[in-house]
């Protein structure tokens, strides 16, 4: 019996490759003679680079980068069992969480360290770039990353601006011409799960930047900076930025990418399930477990665990669902194509209890070795 | 598919039939053609009426009968599906919760009334009769009983003794020829799961004596006038009373049953399972269901669910035990037999919550529906 397990993770409990390790360690007492494979999971935010390189059998590089602020950060960063394909987390180079709350200004976080990262993978061989975009503390379109890729973006008097959202309002001119050669070859795909445009009430200041530390009169003035970037790109480089579906993602990143960078935006949970093969691995196996920590009356199941479940569904394979808790409307699973699911609970605890890794570890190995007994039983002839 | 569906009661939440009805609501949801039975249970204690008439398709009978303390009480019972098997509870007739605390007192308390109940069932053609015995408010070694069938039981000076406990001390001879005939013939079996001797340290007015309301003093008296009831009986009838296992049962009306109605006595469930010829239907089914409110690190099971499940072993017909929480060591329930075993509960709530019986049922329903959703798709061929 050929069983795949891609079950995201159990947010504040399990990871991803944790949940699928419990998962995997029941089913085996259930039966030994199953072949199991776990296939951790990402959706293109934290995680996503732990979770392509386990999935592929890569490796992590750690390096040295210029941080938001402009002092050196460390940042990891993904190369991937092809050996071609690496995988970065713009949050590792610029993310908020670098900085201490007190200090956090998109007026003047740079995307600088991203450039830095992306040169160092197509310095190792990279060929192919899978981005993810959450997390920034930048509101600077981009520009940093460019500047870092060797593009230059000149004020007035033809010098080169610095570093920061404040800086955007400066630019009159835009010479890519300088653009790393490398870059220009380069394949990348950013997962991006948010529509919104590079300026405006829906754009990166208005809706991401408050939670970025600015202020209104910083919102205004970093919308501003991106108005005029996006009118100087289409005067001086023919591209419209403004409109391109998530070209406000992560301060303007996702502009840069697409306009700037020829990238493709991708839901990022298709990007990954698309980068580890899943749809191959699916075909092939018997059942499909998947799951997360929550299934809810949102949306019945996440993003993640519902792409794994689609694919299942499309082949004609069952899929088994997981979760720390199912609500009453998760029965709309059952019509979204799930076969079963259960809630891993076993006894009456807090959620604090729930949620302890030891114990999620338990109840989860417990209940995938139910199942797998009774699936066990079933399919005898 | 052909699925018995045999739960014990989720005390506190869900008694035996709901607890069946639940289950089988879920899983006529994944499989329309199922073809499900619903057996309600009991182990001889209380609600052994009605899982029997219920099981069997028989029909209460409500009469009046003298209560503990000679005031009169409605009682029920039930005639068996069969017509010719009555089934009664001494609780009934005789129980604590028929007396306010404050009256509560063995030396008066008779158990008058369950011969009452006994006579009406002959009365309407009952042959065989079975008895749960738990919860009296006597220690009266069953005489009261006895008296209204008939048995004459008198001091020295050849008078009859009057009704309860303290009675029992005046007894200088017996005389069970005005038996009513019908008695004799009538094939009686008493669920009695305890082993107690009649009198002594192990006895009934020593280990019971004290819940019905007995002072130590009380005791005392108790158990002299259940020693010399014995005595009486063994000179007169050349019958030892006092060892039969559980004679001390409810307040010695084990000894009675068992020493002077040549009454069977028997595990409580096991004489239920054969009572409602659980094995036969398990033999005919693809799946049992069996379950309880709680599997814990006592018994992992209780005896009931247990009981079902051994059957179920015996005829390697899967079994799946749901329960409304499960402990770690559950997890010995799959070396006693059962197939796969899991714990209804759905999301993190409260111990009273969980234990609502609108949210019990739901959680039993839809945790039968997943699982026959999973069994569905595993045995397509």
């Amino acid at each position: 019996m050929n069983i795949l397990i891609a079950i995201d993770s159990f947010k504040g409990s399990l990871t991803s490759a944790e949940a699928g390790k419990a998962a995997a360690a029941g089913i085996c007492a259930a039966n030994p003679n199953a072949e199991i494979e776990v296939v951790p999971l990402a959706d293109g935010g934290e995680g996503t680079v732990e979770a392509l390189v386990q999935a592929t059998g890569g490796e992590f590089v750690r390096i040295q980068v210029t941080g938001p602020l402009g002092d050196p950060v460390e940042a990891a960063y993904g190369i991937l069992g092809d050996g071609t394909t690496a995988v970065i987390e713009i949050a590792e180079a610029c993310g908020l969480p670098l900085i201490p709350e007190a200090d956090r200004n998109p007026l003047k976080a740079t995307s600088y360290g991203v450039g830095e990262l992306i040169l160092d993978a197509v310095s190792r061989g990279a060929r192919s770039l899978i981005v993810g975009l959450g997390g920034s503390a930048t509101n600077d379109a981009g520009v940093g990353m460019l500047q870092a890729l060797g593009c230059r973006f000149l004020d007035g008097a033809g010098e080169e601006v610095p570093r920061g959202g404040a800086a955007l309002s400066a630019i009159r001119s835009v010479d890519v011409s300088a653009l790393h050669p490398d870059i220009k070859d380069l394949d990348i795909q950013v997962a991006c799960d948010v529509n919104n445009p590079l300026h405006g009430e829906q754009g990166a200041a208005y809706i991401y930047g408050p939670q970025k530390g600015a202020t209104p009169e910083m919102v205004k003035e970093l919308d501003s900076g991106l108005r005029n970037f996006a009118e100087v790109v289409k005067v001086e480089l023919g591209k419209d930025i403004q409109e391109i579906p998530g070209a406000g993602a992560a301060g303007g990143l996702g502009a840069a990418f697409a306009g700037l960078l020829d990238a493709e935006l991708r839901s990022g949970i298709e990007l990954i399930l698309d980068t580890i093969k899943l749809e191959d691995k699916v075909k092939k196996a018997d059942f499909v477990i998947t799951g997360e920590g929550r299934m809810d009356a949102q949306s019945s199941m996440g993003k993640t665990a519902m792409g794994v479940a689609a694919l299942a569904k499309k082949h004609s394979v069952p899929v088994i669902a997981l979760a720390g808790s199912v609500s009453e409307e998760a029965a709309e699973l059952n019509r979204l194509g799930v076969t079963a699911y259960f809630s891993i609970l076993q006894e009456v605890v807090s959620l604090d209890e729930a949620m302890n890794p030891d114990t999620a570890g338990r109840n989860l190995r417990t209940t995938a070795e139910q199942i797998f007994r009774l699936i066990g039983y079933s399919s005898k002839p």
